[in-house]
């Protein structure tokens, strides 16, 4: 077992590594600062279907879910640990491709995969830590100011219009079933550099955003006539009216978008390429579209 | 599902930690020297059964085998991360329990769980990292020299005969049994301290045994008669007698003991509390009981 992983997850950059798969544990070099550490499980038929989504797929999904945690700290991704249950019947390749989704964002942010469990299990369960180098001081939920503005890396809502998409059994338009099953990561550079609180919005924007609220005290208020006027925005709600959907609910509610908020002192904002979508004001930590208190709705696995 | 983490894993000695739970990822300030991580993973019906295995041996035996790890390259473990899938059909207080177990073991050794993921799933699955600090050389596996005595930090076995004992529909003798289904961990200081390579049993002594062997280029000679001397091996015999088991097979191929084994200058051994169990030769990666090549058998799940 440890050879196979020892293979699956070669690296081409081994920095930071003095021990890595195959010992009891990794040795590393690589945290000079402060250690950032997230983990998260996917589970077949509760996170992901077979029937959907690629071995390959499953791996880049989860990966990046994790990777975004770390940017959403500020961090710098690092190291990931990787640990799956895997059912006997998989076809042959299975556990090649799932690496290979895993490595194709890993080595995108040049992160090591350093350490491994294989066991096997009746459903696909596949678990990921990763972690992260903080030279500065952290990004957290807390830290948003009245006044500041409210700012999104990129319009949520793709993901949800993916999986409407696929729950009727259609497969286009690619975009948002790509979102859907294959989201890309970017890192939230620019923000990392100028918030004053941030988190990644997986888990819906509503959600989200209502935990960076209450962790400030403070309320956010998102405005209808900005995300409308959102690159995007118009072809989605086009798609939401064709399958007689809600686009603010996918916009809000959607979740598994691995986009960033942030929320940025006013002097701070010149020359972002972010999407500003509102602002904050006193509140004890509700969020709001326009005058409407948004009820938390979030993600909901089908 | 982030609160009840938090109050899960609330903790008394909150040492090096900036952010713990509830933020998108923990920062930590604990890791001065080398970071040390694993990552295990327990599932339902092939690493527990739940007619066997309380929540709190669960949560708790997966925690002992993450730290083993720790301990076999000897680092100082700090910190764990947690995602557990959970069937909704759960008795009420399982979660709690599960959590119970995982710091009975942490708590021992001042461990702090700090960052966590609930799921569904329809079978229990556990997936623990652990992460450590290392302020001196890894004690690898391949450090193993010519000469070299070898020693076990306690008789394996236990945790086998418990195994045969529970599928006998039978719940005694007790130690045998705990030993299986609460294994206790003990760090191996003085193997630490004195070590020219060492690594955790439990994949079973002849499976492990040989992995060092292997990576050392060395043969591990085992005695039979320091074996059959070693404290506890007549109560361990009498009981295979018994059950018409052979207690070499336990010892040397049982697997999930969470023991250590060894390597050790013997100029260095003077004092030491451990088990000797034989002697590394020249060789290319072979255990011998006495004369006998010993076959890789290793633990086998149900």
């Amino acid at each position: 077992m440890v050879d196979q992983l020892r293979r699956l997850f070669a690296t081409n950059f081994p920095v930071g590594i003095e021990i890595g798969i195959g010992d009891d544990a990794a040795v590393l070099t690589g945290i000079n600062n402060k250690l950032v550490a997230t983990t998260d499980m996917a589970v077949e038929d509760i996170h992901f279907k077979r029937d959907w989504s690629s071995a390959f797929q499953i791996g880049a999904k989860l990966t990046t879910a994790n990777l975004a945690d770390l940017f959403a700290m500020g961090a710098a991704p690092k190291y990931l640990l990787v640990a799956a249950g895997l059912p006997s019947n998989l076809e042959d390749n299975f556990i090649e491709e799932l690496a290979k989704g895993i490595r194709s964002v890993a080595d995108k942010f040049e992160v090591n995969v350093v350490g491994g469990d294989l066991s096997k299990s009746e459903k696909i369960v596949l678990s990921i830590t990763a972690l992260g180098d903080l030279a500065k001081k952290p990004v957290t939920r807390s830290g948003a100011k009245v006044g500041d503005l409210i700012f999104v890396s990129a319009l949520p809502g793709l993901s949800a219009a993916g999986f409407a998409i696929l729950s009727r059994g259609l497969d286009r338009p690619r975009y948002v079933v790509d979102a859907h099953l294959a989201p890309k990561l970017s890192a939230p550079l620019e923000l990392i550099n100028c918030a004053s609180a941030m988190c990644d919005i997986s888990d819906g924007l509503s959600v989200d955003a209502a935990n960076l609220a209450m962790a400030s005290q403070v309320n956010l208020v998102l405005s209808k006539e900005l995300i409308s006027n959102a690159a995007g925005f118009s072809d989605l709600a086009e798609l939401a009216t064709e399958l007689k959907e809600d686009v603010f609910d996918w916009v809000l509610n959607g979740g598994e978008d691995h986009f960033f908020l942030a929320t940025v002192d006013p002097e701070k904002v010149n020359g972002l390429s972010a999407i500003k979508i509102g602002e904050v004001v006193a509140g004890d930590g509700k969020v709001m579209l326009d005058e409407d208190v948004i009820k938390k709705a979030g993600y909901q696995h089908f």
